[in-house]
Formats: structure tokens, C-alpha cells, sequence
């Protein structure tokens, strides 16, 4: 199976992911094209991270991962593929794929070196295309780009410890279609410091003092309907292992959500204290 | 051919659907995936019950359907399978699917019960997802879950009629995009209590005396260009069989909608009134 | 390859769009649908027109393009299809395609006459369906419906040349999803007229006096970072040909758009004036 998988902040409004998709089934028709999102925040390359991140292993290895995010080639910007555990990302040298180099060191990375063969009003998503195209038919990276060691780091991306490991500061990364609020607070993180000490979440306003297995769990009484639960606060890990604060059957236009009703708005300060002794 | 159609809540900002369409085709590449929608209204069952009896019928018999609204499993919400009309219908046992067994006895309707298959971070949706492609595949329904005889109501969904039969009382079920009112008022159930008698749809703040064929019957007279009959109020039955109140050529953005000019909201009341006596 | 890409103003909220690709699945199972927009402005015909204007050349030949837009049978609006260097157009006459026509002289245009073949429940766009799916599968022009010679133009589209040549008058016709601001300049226009002399482009508050040949492109120095230029207004063609006034990494929510902080807003007049020498 072929599968190109696509994220970018084009919208679904205009006529740019249509077309695109045009160009990938003109160049191999037996692709299979499945959006991530095309409503990443214009330009916003650390909710672009969050996304890719949070959907690659949903798919099959192979699967080739074209971000139509800040592309455009410049002095700054150079076109890049990055092979890694088994999936293929193609992107600006942005900082986008950091999240995921930091995490495992990649297979392989090269800079897309074959702009010179291109007609000179191609653009450079007919770069991406190309690419994308290549790879999901089984095309050799050396062929398209050569090999390079570094990317681009992404900033400001990973929670931190302070307070003599009693305190890991985190913040908001993504606000999500239901207004939940999801930090850059990772599972795996918070359990390594953690090792098992009461803790507390400190919000803007609130605080919460245990994260859920899942959102129903809010309703820790039998005696009551879970309906009676509407609206309550609660955090857990999602899907993607990261800290999201919630509220349980949140609907943004309606009730309010996370974001609305607890203040938390993108970039926003979430800490998370220890007690040093067990209570 | 194996269709899987989704429905959900989860909109297309976040990476929810691009990432469910990549674990169904991890687990069933041949699957040919339709998104019906993605934007129900936040656990809004009455939403996603219309919008599935709308649908349905526009795809081939065998169809697998996967209803992605309000799914955790909790001790009120069971997952449940529907074979109903040679469709196949998936989703949590919150009323969605009593609109269609209200209308047609199901031909078979089982609980899943292979949650204990699955690793524990295992989602609801992946379950979805592996019962989705079992069905598309042709599996047997008797495999992934055990046969029961009811599902939960969804109540007040259907259209009543009082004062002796020369009133029809229904409500306001979706305001569709172009800002038009759908009511619970089936044309089936219309045409049983009227007999052929006049009547008079009343609204808010306007009654309409006629229902039309199609929108473009609301230009009678031929002396005038269509044009000039855009932003008048209409009634018909649309092709899902629902009374439909409409503005001729209503642009929500611009001119207004029949929601918007006629202040007609979700579940608003609108009734129709016979005469006794043909005039 | 079977590709029937689909143009509408249904928007992606109500279950129209899943149940057309419903349709067009059970009519001819191997199409390849492609969405290109189901957000056009609702009945905006000249919206529909640069949408497939700037769309349909990424498609390969024999691309068959379904056009949901004011699609009711009526008196004034006939079904018809268009086949065009070498693509298939099938819409309602009610001028969106004559965009198209205008720049190069079809190969064939016939108005559908099979609408008496349908049972008496069918909508306009079950009609189209049939239609597509028959071409999809290389079935002929002349069994779906009778050649004509004319169709409707579409008035107010092409900028204009005023005050002896010196100026090009032309107007916004769609704002993307950036924010930036597409006129109805085409690039090709503007040579012919230009002939190489100095120009200035009018916008209601500010001008512009260069186009340039990309986004980055604003960033003339290299003394200071690409950032640091983000917020700039700049002019160019974009891959449709059509001039195009932007910010430099526009985002419409937070720092504004070309439509927001200019003030530019659709039909709005945009001039280009040439100096008569060179300076």
C-alpha cells in the first residue's frame, strides 16, 4: 500500500488541497491520499509538530507524510526529507520534525536537492509532490536530496523540571475542536518524575489533583447519572501520552470548554507540583 | 466493494479522523473510506440520528457505518452493532440508532464484547475500528459480540399530533448550512393526517400555506426573473423525507437564513394545522 | 484512472457531500473522488468560476468535474456539460463555466436531456451522477444529452483597460483562506499592457509598486532575518496567473490579512497604473 498522508494550514476553503491531490494522483494514481488537517494555525510550525506527532503511527509503516506547513523555500528554508521509524516526513527545515528527532534519532535525513529540474514556474509543493510521489513508490532518498545530520530545533517545546525536580513546568500546546486543553506535559515525563509522590495540577484559576484514565471516570459515584457529570474539570493523558486538561462533555459553542471556562489559552504556564512526603 | 463511512463529532481541525482513517487502513487496506461528517454538534445524538437516516440510504447495500459520537464506554453507554435495512450501523448505544429501528425492525443488533481482546491503552474507537473492518470484510456479526433485542430509545425525536387529529406539533431537529430549518416532520406521516386537506404551517413569527415541490417553485409567475424570488421563505419536504422551512437562495453570511430571518433555533416548535372543511 | 472531482457550496457540516460520494460509489465503485471545495459562497457563481479556474490543470485529461453550485433545474438554468481541453465540466448554465470558454473555444457542449430517464423522486443532483459516473467510464457525450453552441456569460469577470492604456482596472474576486486578496489581473493581461513600464498598483488605502516573483521575495535584504519582514503587504501572480495582494506570512485570526489590514473586500476595485516613460 501506498499512503500519503497530508498537513498543512491551507484550509479547506480555497482550492489548494483539491488541487494538490490532483497533482499527487497525476504524477502515481495508486497512491492513497488520506488529510491529517488542513486547519493547522497559519505558519504555526509547533501546532503542526503537535499534529504530526500525535497521528504518524495510526499509520502503516511506509507511509510518506507531506507538511504543507511555511514551505517556501528561502536563505532560511530549505526542503527536507527525514526517514524515521519506518515513516517518511517531508518538510521545510522549519523545526517541525524536531519533535521527532529528538525522540529517536532519525534513519536518515537529506535536503531535497533536485529543484533544478523543474519547469521554472513550479512551485514548491510540485517539489513536495514529486518527492512524495517518489518515496510512496519506493524511491531510493539518495536519489532526491543528499544526505545531511542536522535539522532545525524547535523551541520551547519540551516541559522542564525546576524546584529541585519538584515541579515540572510545562505549557499549552493545542487546544483541541472540543476547547480540551493539551500541554507538552508527556506521560512517560511525568511518571520519571513523579516516581509515585502526590501531586498537583496548577492551573490558572483551579487545580486538580489527579489525572483520569479516561474521561468517564470523572464519574466516581455510582449513585449518580454520568449526565450529572456535565461540565466538570479533569485531566489525563491522551491518546498521544500528553497531559490534557478537559472538560467532560464540553461543547465550545454551548457550555464552554477547557480553554473558555478555565482561561487556558495557547502558550499559557501549566505546572504540576510534588509533595515531597506521601500523605 | 467495501465502504466504511464515518460519522462523528471530532471536526477536521485536529488529527482525530486523519488518524482513524489510518488505523482502519492499517488494518484493512482495501477499505474505500467516506467521511458522511465530522462536524455534529458535540455529543448532539439527535444531530447524528438525522444526519444518518439522511444519508444512509445514498449508499450501496453492505455498507459498514461508524458513528463516532459520545463512544466511551461507560456503564450507561454500551458499543453496539446494528444490521438494519442490508446496512451495517456501529456505535455506542446512546439512541443514535433508534430512528431507523423505530422505522424497520433490525435484522440483528449485538453488543460487542471483545474490549478484553485488546491491549490496554486501547481506545473505544479502536475497537470501531476493528469492528468496522471485520464487517467490511464480510465477517459474521455472531464474532465480535453477543445478540440482544433492544437498544435505548432517543426520545422526542418523532412528530405528534393532537386536537383531534387536525394538528401535526413537531420540532426544530438541524439547521442544515445554508442556514435551513429541518423539522421532525415526515412527509410519510404529512400525507397519513392530512388526506388531502388544507392546512397552514405555523411559524414564529410567519405562516406558510403551501409546500412546494422544490425551491425553484417558489418563482409562480413567469412574468419575473427567479432572481427577484431570492430571500422569500419556503416550505418542502427534503429528499430525506423531512418538512424543510427555507430562504430562496439563502446565503447565512449575507442576506440571512431561514434561521436566522424566521428566528427559528434547535428544537423549536412549529405545528401544522388542518381545516376541517376543503375551502 | 476514473477521477470525478467534486465543487460545491453544501459545506462540509451537513451529510450532502458524503451522500453524493454515496451516489457516485454505487453508480461506478472505481472512481476516485477528489473534493475540491465545498465551501464556495452559496450560490456565488463567479466564486465557483476561479475556484475551478485555478483548479482543474493540476487533474489529468479526461478529468470529469461535477460543479454543485445553483444546480435547480429551472426555467433559466439548464444541466449542462462542457468538455474543454480535454476535461469534462458538467454544471448548471448559469454562467460559471463561460470563464473557461472564453480563453479557449470548447470541444463540445451539450445541455442533458436524460432527466425524463429518472424516476420522479430524483434530485438535480442524482441527474449529475449519472452523468459523471457515465463519463467516468469513457461513455460518450452525445447519449447524455444535445450539442449547443452557446452557454451563459459570466458578466463582470475580465479586468478592463482604461485612459488611453495607461490603467487596468480590475476587482478582488475571492479572498483566500490567508486572508490574501485574488484579483481578476490575470498575469498574461498584464504583460501585454505593461510592456515593460513602470507601474504602481492602487489599493483603497496604499500602493504597491512591484510585483514580485514570490512571498519570500519581500525579504530584499539580507542584513535581517526572514521574520523580521512578516507583516509586510506585497503583490504578485499566484499559480493560477491571477495577481494576488498578500501580507508576508498572513495568519487572518491573529495579526491580520491583506483583506483585514488593507481593507480589501470582494468586488472592491484594484487599478494598475503605468507611467507613460520610463524613468
Amino acid at each position: 500500500m501506498s499512503i500519503i498522508t497530508l498537513t498543512s494550514d491551507y484550509g479547506l476553503k480555497d482550492h489548494f488541497v483539491g488541487a494538490l491531490k490532483g497533482k499527487i494522483l497525476s504524477e502515481f494514481g495508486e497512491a492513497k491520499i488520506i488529510d491529517i488537517s488542513h486547519d493547522i494555525d497559519p505558519f504555526n510550525t509547533l501546532e503542526a509538530s503537535y499534529i504530526i506527532e500525535a497521528s504518524y503511527s495510526s499509520f502503516p509503516k511506509g507511509t510518506v507524510h507531506l507538511i504543507g506547513v511555511d514551505i517556501e523555500l528561502n536563505k532560511e528554508n530549505q526542503h527536507i526529507v527525514m526517514q524515521w521509524n519506518d515513516h517518511f516526513f517531508i518538510a521545510a527545515d522549519n523545526g517541525i520534525l524536531s519533535i521527532l528527532s529528538q525522540k529517536i534519532i532519525p534513519q536518515k535525513i537529506v535536503q531535497i536537492n533536485i529543484h533544478d529540474r523543474f519547469p521554472t514556474d513550479a512551485t514548491d509543493l510540485d517539489v513536495f509532490v514529486k518527492v512524495a510521489c517518489h518515496l510512496a513508490k519506493g524511491g531510493a532518498l539518495s536519489v532526491i536530496g543528499r544526505e545531511i545530520d542536522q535539522i532545525k530545533p524547535l523551541t520551547n517545546f519540551e516541559a522542564t523540571t525546576t524546584d529541585a525536580g519538584n515541579t515540572i513546568k510545562g505549557h499549552v500546546i493545542y487546544i483541541d475542536h472540543f476547547g480540551n486543553v493539551v500541554t507538552n506535559i508527556l506521560k512517560k515525563y511525568f511518571l520519571e518524575i513523579a516516581k509515585g509522590r502526590p501531586y498537583e495540577i496548577i492551573l490558572k484559576t483551579k487545580n486538580i489533583k489527579t489525572i483520569l484514565p479516561n474521561y468517564s471516570a470523572v464519574a466516581h459515584s455510582d449513585k449518580y447519572p454520568i449526565k450529572s457529570y456535565e461540565g466538570e474539570k479533569l485531566a489525563l493523558f491522551n491518546e498521544a501520552g500528553f497531559l490534557e486538561i478537559a472538560i467532560f462533555r464540553s461543547n465550545p459553542s454551548k457550555v464552554g470548554s477547557a480553554s473558555s471556562l478555565l482561561g487556558l489559552n495557547y502558550r499559557d504556564v501549566i505546572t504540576i507540583q510534588f509533595k515531597s512526603e506521601h500523605k
